[in-house]
């Protein structure tokens, strides 16, 4: 398997994680999104909406993190499951992770930052003031759904790390980059750093990739 | 079941059009988004993250358009289908409903017009550049992948409807209330008009709501 990724890029990050909690292999070809390299004509005949990551299995490119992490558990069931459990559990794995990846990371997102600021003139305050928005509008309510589970678990959604937890350690590292004070989530916090304990997620950090 | 939902919001029509499709009988509750009535209390203990839709089945609640569409899925096999084929083809139409649910939606939602013009100061030219912007960066990239099919389909990935279609419809209502152009995107219209003779997009569209 090949992943076209970036080391910035929190959407990678993901798949990194997954990929490592799966124990596959892959090899990396980093794709720069800060010099533009996803905008070149070799990239786009990978992903035509020009984002990381990619991943290449078997000759076929796939795209989209979350749409990655299920062809993963699909394509490769013998290996630890991203998703596990009953239907309803399942459901709750995948809301918390889209929760994210839906509402806090395509708003925050490089593009949409560079064009708040190109094309819609705001300011390097007000920006900040409308990353840290999002993050902690998300944050409050996951923190809240975390704060009202039947039990004490040590992962977003049981004793296992899943899909969600696969969002939300590239989510805090991002709220740490930009200070978000992170003490308003303990239960977050917690959960992340129970996280970083653990080799799958240590070895898809930022710094340890090519390009960092 | 019972569907808490919003005529306008566009995650909300995507479940009415997945329930649809699966000919699941459900009960609908309106939660007004213009009135504000999802950030009262009764709706956030559906919902911490005070956002439609909400489905309720078997006493259990649940959010997040897709992963209640993968639910369904899961939860009632015996109905047609939002997921169908091999691994990648499964990863492909949910690639293709990401793009849209990830990638355009989040970013033009209410909720972020509104902190646009409140919070940022922009005015109403602008604000509609945006939300323009983003449907013209992602609409580009999903005609190209139409163009670039191996063969003509009748739906946005494969033969029947799956989870891409139920993104693409609400989206595609969404460009046309906005008055994007959409013949810019002819297989994206074809394949919009195509659901659109279908019993299941008929009946879920925003104009046949309680509320409306």
């Amino acid at each position: 398997m090949i992943l076209y990724d970036y080391c910035r890029s929190s959407a990678a990050y993901r798949v990194r994680i997954a990929l490592n909690l799966k124990g596959l292999a892959y090899e990396q070809v980093a794709v720069n999104l800060v010099t533009g390299e996803h905008r070149e004509e070799s990239h786009i005949e990978r992903n035509a909406q020009a984002l990381v990551p990619v991943l290449e299995d078997n000759g076929v490119q796939l795209t989209q993190s979350m749409a990655i992490s299920e062809y993963l558990d699909e394509a490769y069931p013998q290996t630890s499951q991203l998703l596990t459990g009953s239907a309803i559990e399942r459901a709750q794995q995948r809301a918390f992770a889209l929760a994210i990846a839906c509402d806090i990371h395509p708003v925050n997102n490089l593009r949409v930052l560079q064009y708040l600021v190109g094309e819609m003139g705001v300011d390097a305050e007000k920006k900040m003031q409308w990353y840290h928005h999002w993050i902690h509008t998300t944050f409050k309510a996951l923190e809240m759904k975390l704060e009202n589970r039947a039990a004490q678990t040590d992962f977003c959604c049981g004793d296992q790390p899943s899909i969600a937890d696969i969002c939300l350690v590239p989510q805090v590292f991002n709220a740490n980059r930009f200070e978000v004070d992170m003490s308003l989530y303990p239960l977050i916090a917690a959960i992340n750093e129970r996280c970083l304990q653990i080799d799958a997620f240590r070895k898809a950090h930022p710094d340890l990739q090519p390009g960092a």
